[in-house]
């Protein structure tokens, strides 16, 4: 066990306020990384995600580099598919692709049950191994894509565009889509019980496509397997950040999640959700990542502009409010740490 | 003049309450039609957009199958740019092309002011034969896209992805950007004002992209650029209104605007939009176009859903809450008029 009172990241997880927040970036390991080009120009994508030592190099590069206060596993929300019966593959320039997809109960039925500490051990000998060479006051954590989100993927086939396949069978076969959101909530809990049992730290679930749903079918469909998953961890006492890409319309329903840390996407007002979310749960978030791009002074400010909106009790994580841009120069990121770090004094 | 009395469009739009409001659908012009395919099938979409006899057959075809309320003008927002100098395509199975991109302050310098009853004046033919052939009591709805998402369209070359240029722009160049925007919405005032002479009844702009923005970006560059479009048309006295695509986060910066009717996403809730606009805004929307995907009992229940959101007092026009998709049934339209205009009986 580390000692968790070293890590910042995870006091302000538990609610902590403090003056500097701990910072990470969402995908801070990737391609805007010249390091991280280097390892991916002589590997492909799904093998930096399978062999440990790749996986372990690419989540510490970044750790390295700007001192962040947690790591996060390098991996891809639909690693766990595979063994569940997906045939994932990444095309060069291309996003994922799972074909043939997931369209009918059949299908849904036919999906295996896996035993994540087996079929997905080279994910959890990659923690053991990154938590072994991570500094001690920086925190690992581990992640899952949301059931919803991986059930898009599944169902798509890939990239969702426009989502016609999944709300198709979602409105069609809402029996058989709730089987298959069940079925995707257990594994994610027991995968991220691995996680922590392998030495993360924390854990965060994306939910990258949740906010497509309006309130009510967020509600319906959505709400009670991600209520489950949390539920299913609370017992492990670790911080669980949940994560919606585009949910300014869902404040009111990430705070029922069961969450202990609730991300924000950037358009979503920091303060707005501080006040609903109450002192309880802490709040991440949620630098515009186009900002990066955008010279020292559009810099500085956004930063001074997220820390003012975040202000007030309860606790804080700096991060993006979505992933930081391959085209990011690194120099905005050095801006960004030393608006963060030293800027206010 | 048409009798604007008999058209329970302009009566929504100005804030009659009815019971089964005026309903339209925005692309309802287009590929989920059969007719429409026909004639796509022989012509280039730009086509349809430049020859006036085929931009009012298409118009036309959803109001003599349907019987919609308002019928919206056939033509796409980036028209404008092509005399403003910009090189626009459509490739097939291909979003838009303008290339070469506008990037810089000289690019921005170089683009035409142009005089639209000269330079669009098929666009107004179009209008002018629409209007001729229309029934009295359906409405004619001229468009086009808002500063910011034409700015998007120039700078991106084309769908953006992930708005880097864009942001870079307006974060390292604030005037020139601001000169960009007010150069089009000089433009999009002028063409608006055109369309009302050549006889639309209402007006409606689109801001595809103006959701990406967060609060305090939209208030600072957005917003200044849209209200002065709407005060340049209030002389007119003619409905107009301001649609964000995920403008969820945005629903106060909408009343701001001076539109008199505020287009919302599937994902706002509408009740809650209802409530800030007041009765003096009419609220259109917002049916999830998925929905339209799902079987008769879903489309069924949402659209009561949206009905029993919208009611009150104040205007409401029934749409969905983005473009109707390629794929939809034309039975699904049905069973959604249907449930709009009898079912509540």
């Amino acid at each position: 066990m580390n000692d968790s009172n070293k890590m910042k990241y995870l006091r302000a997880c538990r609610g902590e306020s403090m003056d500097t927040p701990p910072v990470w970036l969402m995908r801070q390991a990737g391609r805007y990384l010249e390091e991280y080009r280097n390892v991916r120009a002589k590997n492909k994508f799904l093998d930096i995600c399978n062999i440990p030592e790749l996986a372990c190099e690419v989540t510490l590069q970044p750790i390295r580099r700007f001192g962040f206060d947690a790591s996060i596993l390098f991996s891809d929300i639909l690693v766990p598919l595979v063994p569940m019966g997906a045939n994932l593959t990444f095309g060069e320039g291309e996003g994922p692709k799972i074909d043939p997809p997931i369209r009918s109960v059949d299908d849904i039925r036919k999906l295996k049950k896996i035993e994540p500490r087996e079929s997905l051990d080279f994910v959890l000998e990659a923690i053991r191994m990154i938590r072994r060479e991570l500094p001690d006051d920086v925190a690992l954590i581990g992640f899952t894509g949301a059931p919803f989100t991986l059930a898009t993927y599944l169902i798509e086939g890939g990239k969702p565009n426009p989502f016609a396949h999944i709300k198709q069978l979602m409105y069609t076969e809402p029996e058989a889509f709730n089987d298959l959101l069940i079925k995707l909530q257990e594994m994610i809990t027991d995968y991220l019980r691995a996680m922590i049992e392998a030495g993360a730290d924390a854990l965060q679930v994306f939910d990258t496509w949740g906010g497509i749903l309006d309130n009510r079918d967020f509600r319906a469909v959505n709400l009670p397997v991600v209520k489950k998953i949390f539920a299913g961890l609370a017992d492990l006492n670790v911080p669980t950040t949940y994560f919606v890409h585009n949910n300014a319309h869902l404040i009111s329903e990430v705070k029922e999640t069961g969450c202990t840390v609730a991300g924000f996407d950037w358009r979503c007002s920091l303060k707005e959700a501080r006040k609903i979310m109450g002192k309880n749960i802490a709040v991440q978030g949620n630098l515009d990542p186009t900002v990066l791009l955008g010279g020292e002074s559009a810099i500085r400010n956004a930063v001074r502009n997220t820390l003012s909106d975040a202000s007030g009790p309860g606790g804080h994580i700096f991060n993006l409010g979505h992933g930081i841009l391959p085209m990011t120069p690194v120099e905005s990121v050095e801006i960004m740490l030393d608006e963060i770090r030293g800027g206010k004094k």
